[in-house]
Order: C-alpha cells, then structure tokens, then sequence
C-alpha cells in the first residue's frame, strides 16, 4: 500500500516520537510511505521509516533541494499548497497527525475523495477514524 | 475586491436562497465573484451576482463547458479539487456557505494561507469568523 | 470568445508595439483576453486591451500582487509553470508572439489540447497557423 | 539521480525497444526513473527499468490506477497535463524520445527550467542535447 502521513510543520516531541514510530511500523509491513518532504511530523515518520528500510516519498510544495534528508524520492510539484492534493490522491488510506489548517485540509481532500482516514489524536472531522496509537492506526490499514 | 464563495455542490432550498441573496450584495457592491463554477451553492451565488449586474468567474475542476450558465469567465483548470486551492489563494476574502468536504477542505486551505474567511452557517473551524445572514458576512469584508 | 495570447515575459520594442495593437484589436471584438499576468508581452497585450475597454484575466503563477496593473481579474495559482495549462486549457485560440521555452511550452500544450494555435511570428511548429500581423491574427480567431 | 524519461503515449516498434533500452541502462546505473506512468514511451522504459531492478515512479495525469504494470511507485495527480510540470521538475535531467505535442511540452517546460534535455531522436528544439542511441544519451548524464 501507498500510506500518506500528514501532520503539522512544527510539532511537541511527544508527536515526533508517535511519528517515527508511526513510519518504523509502516516501513514493516512494506508500506510505501508519501509525506509533504518538509520538517516536523513529515520529517519525524520520514525518519522513522528510512531507519526501518522504508521508502519514502515527499511531494514538495517547492524544490527538491528542500526535501528533508530522509525522503528516498523527491517530487517536485512547484505547486505550493496544491501539492496536498497529490498528497493525498496518490494514497490508498491516509494517517493524520495533529496539525493545523494544512493538516485539516488533507484531511477534508481525503474525505472528499472517500479515501480511509485515519486521525491518530488529530482533528475530529465527521467521516475519519479514531486511533490513540501508531500500532492502532496501523491495524486500522487492514 | 475578489471574493470567494465556496459551499456544497447540493444544497438546500433555504441555503440556495441564502447564496443568491449573497451574489447579489457582492455584485450590488462592485465585487468580482469567485466560485468553483458548477452547481448547488457555486450556481446560486453566480445567478444572485449575474442577475445584478455582477461579474463571475468560475474556477472550474475539469473543462470550460462544464461551467453554469451564470459564469461570465470560465477559468478551466482540468486539475480536479487542485482547483479549490486556486479559488481562495484569488480572493482577497472567503465567504463559506454549508457545504460537505469540499468546502472544509477551502476553509482550511484559505485560514493557512491567512484570508480572512467567514462562515455563514457553514464548518465552525478555528479562525473563522461566524455571521448569520448574508448581509452580515458581506458587512465583515469591509 | 476567450481568447489567450502567450509570448515573452521580455520583448523587443516592435513585438510590445504589436502586442498592444492585438490587445486593442482582441477588446474591439468583445473577447475576453486571458494571459500570464506579468511583464513584456503579457503587460503589452493586457495594456492594449484594458485601454480599448476589455475585459483582461492574468493567470499568474504566484501571487495575486504580482499582477501588472492592466490586468482586471488576477487569477493566483501559487503553482508556477503550470499556470500554463490552465492558460491554455481556459482558452478559446491562442495567439502566439515571440517568446523563448515559456510560450513554446503553451503552444506545445494548446496543441496537444486540440486547440486553434495561431503563430504571430513567433514559434514554428507544425500544427500552428501562421500570421504575420495583429490583424490578420484576429482574423483567423474567425 | 532521478532522470525523467519522456515520449509519446504510442510509439514505434523500433522506439519501443529504444526506450527498454535505456530504462535497463538508467537502472544499472542507480538512477531512480521518473515517467508519466501510461503506455507507448512511457511503458516501455518502465518495464526496461523494473526488469534490470530499477525503480520507477509513474507521475500520472489521473488515477493510480491509470498506471503501467512496472511503475514502482504511482503518483496520482488528478491534474491532467500539468503532471507534465512536476515530471520535469522532478528531474536532476531529461531524456526525450519521439513523440508529439506533450513530449514537446515537457522539452519545453524543462529547458524553462534550465534542466539538462537529452534529445534522443525526439525534437530539436535550440538548447537541448543531442544524442543517437540509449547509450550516448546515458552517457550524457555525466
């Protein structure tokens, strides 16, 4: 499966650690992993997956010189915001982090697009399923 | 000024009353309408500003033909729900009617792109600001 | 008709001179002039029109603040380069002036797209009609 | 480095075996290769790549499931010809094989870029490369 992870740009380090364990449990179970490439919580699941043999793939509002050092596959989109879009379009069932309105936008796409979403401790949109922890949002994939 | 107007692609007859009421005070003002150019909320507050005068532009997800009859220019993107994040980074304001996850997914992408964005009965996000008649959220442009 | 014009954000002084006159000529006619928004010929097209009382849409690629101050309806798609399909895609025609890998990757775009592609001295590639002056440009929008 | 491979969605017999070609080439080599993820050019690179244990991203204009059977990893853009865009901006370099108006877009777009453009037996536009068979246009990547 192609899993996307999204999440704030900043996060607590109590996210960060529920992210890199969140992307080792994915890289396990031979998930392919797409992020927005940027810091924060794409950073953290980034890292946590590459450090488990993942791969990882960042769709980058921007550049690929600015992926974080952890993406295996850089897109480039140029599209500044839009590029939420591929996102989460390219993703068999989404994982959402806590995060602010860029968060919730993928989240709202997701849903729009009827894809699985699954709000590990994120926003409580109508339409997504609740996981407390990274093994629960896991699970929740089957 | 460019406003946006987001809201379902269905709605109500209560809240399609609502929009054309909407159209049409945007237009009575001198305000360029922005809408994603289909049906429901999009061809309601098209019809009200049209009828008045106004100027539409449609921001439509796939081809020029499939814009309603309201459109006074028809902007095809072919670039599905990318399209909503064209329509508000073109406003200078939101004005949100009830709406599913499209409209949630506009609301998010103009409130972290810093618009101003006003909920007319619509998502109650953190960082809109609420009105309750459509002359109410056309006095919060000012 | 919408009509689009592409060409160079830079130009010589007789490719401006001739992009105002078909600015002029397009607004005569009552079409809609769609083009990139910015300087050199899509300023010089905008200004023709805009002074001959058309209507002008710029599809910038970023901000709407980068508009030149002909333009009547700035579209902000926050997405660089492929505010070019979305030119083209909105697009009655296109005229074509001079200009570098930009404009040829519109006509190369409008092409593909099926579109009337009319090549004012500019780019010649098989599938374009050939013009040499603004009015017999306009002519062959017929 | 991620080489992006661009043709036409229906090809020759003799192109066909090109394009394998040098996907087995770019796949001996490390590359990651980049394509539209369809068929003629497309397909025919992507299984030259998979089958010499390469990976191969498949930059679609629509659904994931519109990919190819060799694309690796498919990303479903939903945004029509401006997939063409992040295919190249994707890219350290291009290498264009025969194809039509799209194949030109996407020479065209990364010479805007100021990529790299490898033309092998595709167009010949003023700033790209040229080279004869699969193996010169790899070498060119140097």
């Amino acid at each position: 499966m192609q899993v996307a992870v999204v999440g704030g740009g900043d996060c607590s380090p109590k996210v960060r650690e529920q992210a890199q364990e969140l992307g080792r449990l994915l890289a396990e179970r031979g998930h392919i992993l797409i992020c927005g490439g940027l810091g924060g919580v794409m950073e953290a699941v980034a890292h946590g997956a590459r450090t488990a043999g993942g791969l990882v793939v960042g769709v980058l509002p921007g550049e690929k010189i600015d992926a974080n050092p952890c993406i295996s596959i850089a897109i480039a989109t140029g599209m500044g915001h839009a590029r939420n879009v591929i996102i989460v379009k390219s993703a068999d069932a989404v994982i959402a982090l806590p995060g602010e309105h860029g968060a919730l936008s993928e989240i709202a796409l997701a849903l729009k697009m009827k894809k699985r979403v699954i709000s590990l401790q994120s926003w409580d949109i109508p339409g997504t399923i609740k996981a407390e922890t990274p093994e629960e949002a896991v699970k929740l994939l089957d």
